[in-house]
């Protein structure tokens, strides 16, 4: 049954692959008017979904995340709704150039193919997921939770109908309908070649065992150990905001900053202000010997503190002696997603930006830009901290590939 | 041992990436000069290399390619100097934009690390490689073929030589010293974590085996089972120009035509023609029955003739009825490698190119031209048959990947 579906993916691609990008745009629009519609079934069964969980003893963050309101069921339209706002990436002609033997060579954006989504008990992100792939032209798989398995179908119903009525197959947007845990296995060894992308998508159990089992490529989120390091040249009104924002603005994502570092002859007079407003804040502080000498209420810091992805009210503080160290700081306990610096003196935040080596890096701005909505891209699928093909915010231009299109006049090759 | 190679090429990468543009040439540059300084050597190495191939009744294509002369390695300094001459790609900004915030973000080219290439009996992928690893300012370990090993290890000597002159360290460049083939299951694993990506180069055992269990992402070259469509609207000496080159230029080559489609229309008067064009030439046709009646000698091609990448003076021919069935084939049948069509019609191109789903899309040109120099890129590592991270051919610019410069002015997000 699952290979069948990856069967129909392909042919959904092709569908979505093909059509125009005034279809792609028109089918979003009518998915996010679907979801609306069918706010009343997609409330009824996240009910179930939720009822089933309390039963289940599920904790209450699981809870909150997998709950469904009217006003969350018209954030999710809306998400869909912006991303069939964003420009349509299909199509567009990346560089240009003609070879001196007249060949005129353009590299042109193309969907990926299919690609699959593996997620926790996060109804919204079946929705999400299914319009960035829409937008991209790409063939989607969906496995959602298993707590959340009502709720998405439910969603998916909302899905299905806005693709038919822009005149696209339903096997652009598939969904499997079982809780049953062989499914993800099945999905991991890409159904026979239909699959060109696994996306996962929650945490870090799942990305593992993704990255680990995985037979088709890959795009995941890893951790986010993230620094801010307030240099010599900072100015003490930009740190103390940024810091404040980067750390406390919201502790579980994953571009919150979890260590600080701050430039022995900056933390004199600015550490204590900045651990006031933290403490105020509600935020723990773990500081290094330097660091506690100045603020003396600060727990001891441990070689594990510097490894640690808190994602709680917890900071790790680290006082250096400039931007050599801070960068052997960030390079050597450091996960390379989002980096800050904050300093008034561009040279050193022009050295920082070259040799830190980050998908993202900040001078004068808080890490919790990390995400793709902040960057302009409409929505995101995640942020990936892998190498390869995209890093950083995934959005619908990320769900490119390319093509080169060769026009000649008869050339034939020596 | 290899843990080590590992370590000291995360070092090298860093060295690499972080040196300018400027030494990254220079060092090619040297090593260009080493590899003509060490000519004697090399081809003493060679010299042992051959008489043990010869000793182990290695076939002669083999031999072939593991010979050296004074040419080739002539030819071998002259592309590393190529890959010298292109501008490097490290550090170009691709897009920037300003978000209504005020932050001001870009897209900036950075190495993708530490490369593992795996190669076959080929001592010039030793100096090619790394070449095209310095341009991009990746780190790199070689592995090249048993037959080969003394050939290559004079050749690094040589890379070596070059990038002390530039006063870059030997780890930047570095080469297995054992025929072991334990090395290679070792490297795919990733040596810890300290390989970003491997390219195989070398027939599909190989890369079998490299896709099978790498536990690192991989570019890497599978099938290149290509169609030149000579549509009703050709131009007939286009189409038979264009139809001898692609097949049989090189017929070794992955971008060697190895079924020719043409349009029933254009097949009366036409067929006849390429039909002898490619026979005295010595190319073996197989034609379906429609092909067949027009030329009799052609042998009956099975369904297996469309699934087979010959890679020899054999062609498949089908006559079809326009472009639907075209597509249709290619789609079927294809490899998604390089397909191209012949025709005055601008619609039926702008058609083809839309709808056919391969890395490369020729129009009036021959399939021949899939590769890396005639598109400019002053060398390639290969040509990429994935659709992730790079499709096409692979050179420094596809060796590289991003990272996001993000400048603001004390920003926090809201």
């Amino acid at each position: 049954m699952l290979l069948d579906m990856g069967r129909n993916a392909r042919a959904g691609a092709d569908a979505l692959r093909l059509a125009s990008a005034g279809t792609r745009t028109a089918a979003l629009t009518a998915m996010a008017a679907a979801i609306r519609a069918h706010a009343e079934p997609i409330l009824a069964a996240n009910a179930q979904d939720l009822a089933a969980a309390r039963a289940a003893n599920i904790s209450p963050a699981m809870l909150d995340r997998l709950a469904l309101t009217p006003a969350r069921i018209e954030g999710v339209a809306g998400a869909v709704e912006e991303i069939a706002a964003i420009p349509d990436p299909i199509g567009v002609e990346g560089e240009r150039w003609t070879r001196p033997n007249g060949l005129d060579i353009s590299r042109v954006a193309v969907p990926i193919g299919v690609i699959a989504m593996i997620y926790e008990a996060r109804p919204n992100v079946t929705a999400d997921a299914a319009a960035l792939c829409v937008r991209s032209g790409n063939g989607v798989i969906l496995r959602g939770g298993s707590e959340c398995l009502r709720s998405s179908l439910a969603i998916h119903a909302a899905l299905v109908q806005g693709l038919q009525a822009a005149g696209l197959p339903e096997t652009c947007v598939q969904i499997i309908r079982t809780a049953d845990r062989e499914a993800v296995g099945q999905i991991l060894t890409g159904l026979d070649g239909a699959i060109d992308l696994l996306i996962p998508r929650g945490g870090k159990t799942l990305v593992a065992r993704v990255n680990a089992e995985a037979r088709v490529p890959v795009l995941s989120h890893e951790d986010g150990l993230n620094h801010t390091y307030i240099h010599a040249a900072a100015d003490p009104d930009k740190a103390r905001a940024i810091t404040l924002n980067a750390k406390m603005r919201r502790v579980s994502v994953c571009g919150a900053t979890e260590t600080l570092l701050i430039d022995a002859i900056a933390a004199g007079p600015l550490l204590p202000l900045i651990a006031a407003d933290l403490t105020a804040a509600g935020c723990e502080l773990r500081g290094d010997g330097r660091a506690r000498a100045l603020v003396p209420t600060m727990v001891a810091a441990t070689e594990e503190d510097w490894r640690t992805e808190y994602l709680e009210p917890i900071l790790a503080v680290r006082v250096v002696d400039g931007l050599n160290e801070a960068i052997h700081h960030i390079e050597t306990y450091g996960s390379h997603h989002t980096d800050a610096i904050v300093t008034e003196d561009a040279a050193t935040a022009a050295a920082f930006t070259a040799r830190v080596d980050s998908a993202i890096v900040l001078v004068n701005a808080s890490t919790q830009f990390a995400d793709g909505g902040e960057f302009g891209f409409g929505g995101e699928i995640g942020i990936a901290t892998g190498r390869l093909h995209a890093r950083g915010p995934v959005g619908a231009q990320q769900l490119t590939t390319y093509k080169y299109v060769v026009r000649g006049t008869g050339q034939t090759r020596p």
